[in-house]
């Protein structure tokens, strides 16, 4: 049965910036939203606007028939799923688990399993887009779990994103975020090495941007980040601190699987060397300061 | 004075697949062009369509205003304009000499200087955009050079590009086409290892492509050149030895500028390693292939 906003109490852990965006589009759709935040005062802003607020995970899972999640790293997911007072716990049976947290695989298989055996439905379900699209609604969401239950969430979803793609069983959707931010990185560090040559060798970059923004060498990053990293602009859209633990991510999964990533594995080491010189809180974009000063190590 | 096709007999060196496409275009437009290869049966087509034919460079240079050259290596386009019965040595005060080949931007200068002594404008002009940007004349083209002889050819580079920029002096061309070429490699890196972990991880690529190709990861080869990966289509729109012979180029002038770039240095490594194992003259979209096998050393 699908959740709609006549039928389902939605909670909602997780109001920084991308999951306030999110709770204030559920809450546009009509949907009856309770939230909890480890931190209250980032829920303020969420409550005024007509969410409900639950002192715990454990209190909110006991209220809601489905509980979605947004928090930092894997280990505050492992907490909030798996922990005392944690929603596996709590929930009801025939709840909803939607985590979408950037986590790791076997996280995702892990809740996934422990979800069934106390007869809940867990869904990975991470997001691109970044505080735009969590605004605007427009995410990217990557689904793993399974097909039924996505089935069940898909209209809760549908108030937060637009393209939203069941990619296979539990830990699918996070796979599949993890080839996102591979792609991602590893271009990342092609837009800053372009951009670093055209002004070492004396070139107008804006003008550079003119001629390859829109041939093969034209990407997302070329276009939207590169005018930034010209501006000296390095607010976060997407955290350097958030890209590390990614990437991190990324390549422990791809040791496991027996897969060597090179261009991973230069980008991580550039973005701790960036973050080790004050970088951590800046946009990913900020990567172009390594080259604009002296060079990369 | 721009060259029109009422007013100018255009010479173009080097009627590959690139070339021959540019000189069908500028056939249609209405100029008189004549060509000359090193290997004569090449130029058939262009023959069988109205191009005329010369003997020699040396040859075509004195009857022409304005020569174009599309060769293939910097030592290629060093022999034809400053070798013996060269375009320099040969040209008539006034011509007008473009290079369109990826070449160096020091050569790019010293040709611009020996052209300039003996009364010639020489320009550097490397192009984007592939076997189907030549014939459908919808090449990007990077101009290195003097504004006004800029102005005077550009009719004729408007009859094989669309997107033309004159970047800066003589050398400004090459070192644009060098930031085309960063970006392209290191994200084509990316782009395969997002892909390889995709497969590896047991998703459907496709159905991940659906997921990351529309937002932050997206690029013109995500989108272009990834399909074919997962086809085992590797057949050559850009060839493996030519991307090559361009990074090469670009860590060259780079090492000059005192500038390190990582990413290109490990995009060069895998294409080498790409091209011992037999691959120098498949499409660039092949280093796919070292991910899909055992993973690249």
């Amino acid at each position: 049965m699908e959740l709609t906003p006549g039928n389902a109490e939605i909670g909602f852990i997780g109001t920084g910036v991308m999951g306030s965006g999110m709770v204030r589009n559920l809450l546009r759709k009509g949907y009856r939203v309770t939230v909890y935040n480890r931190t209250r005062s980032k829920a303020a802003a969420v409550l005024a606007e007509g969410a409900r607020w639950a002192d715990s995970p454990g209190a909110l899972a006991a209220a809601c028939d489905a509980v979605l999640t947004i928090v930092g790293y894997p280990q505050d997911v492992e907490q909030v799923y798996l922990g005392p007072d944690g929603l596996v716990e709590r929930a009801r049976p025939g709840t909803y688990l939607v985590d979408l947290t950037t986590s790791t695989p076997s996280l995702a298989q892990r809740i996934a399993a422990a979800a069934q055996a106390r007869g809940l439905y867990a869904l990975d379900a991470p997001v691109s887009g970044g505080d735009t699209g969590a605004r605007n609604g427009t995410l990217s969401i990557m689904v793993g779990g399974d097909e039924e239950a996505f089935q069940a969430v898909l209209p809760v979803l549908q108030a937060m994103g637009q393209n939203i793609v069941r990619q296979g069983g539990p830990g699918a959707g996070q796979h599949t975020k993890m080839c996102n931010q591979i792609a991602i990185a590893a271009n990342m560090v092609g837009v800053c090495e372009a951009l670093a040559y055209a002004q070492r060798a004396g070139l107008d970059a804006q003008r550079v941007l003119q001629s390859i923004a829109t041939g093969a060498a034209g990407s997302w990053s070329l276009s939207n980040l590169a005018p930034r990293m010209l501006k000296g602009d390095f607010a976060p859209g997407f955290y350097v601190k958030h890209m590390i633990k990614d990437l991190g991510i990324a390549l422990a999964e791809a040791e496991r699987l027996r897969l060597d990533l090179p261009g991973v594995a230069l980008a991580k080491r550039l973005y701790e060397q960036l973050a080790g010189q004050g970088g951590a809180d800046d946009g990913t974009q900020a990567l172009y300061k390594l080259y604009a000063a002296a060079g990369p190590a």
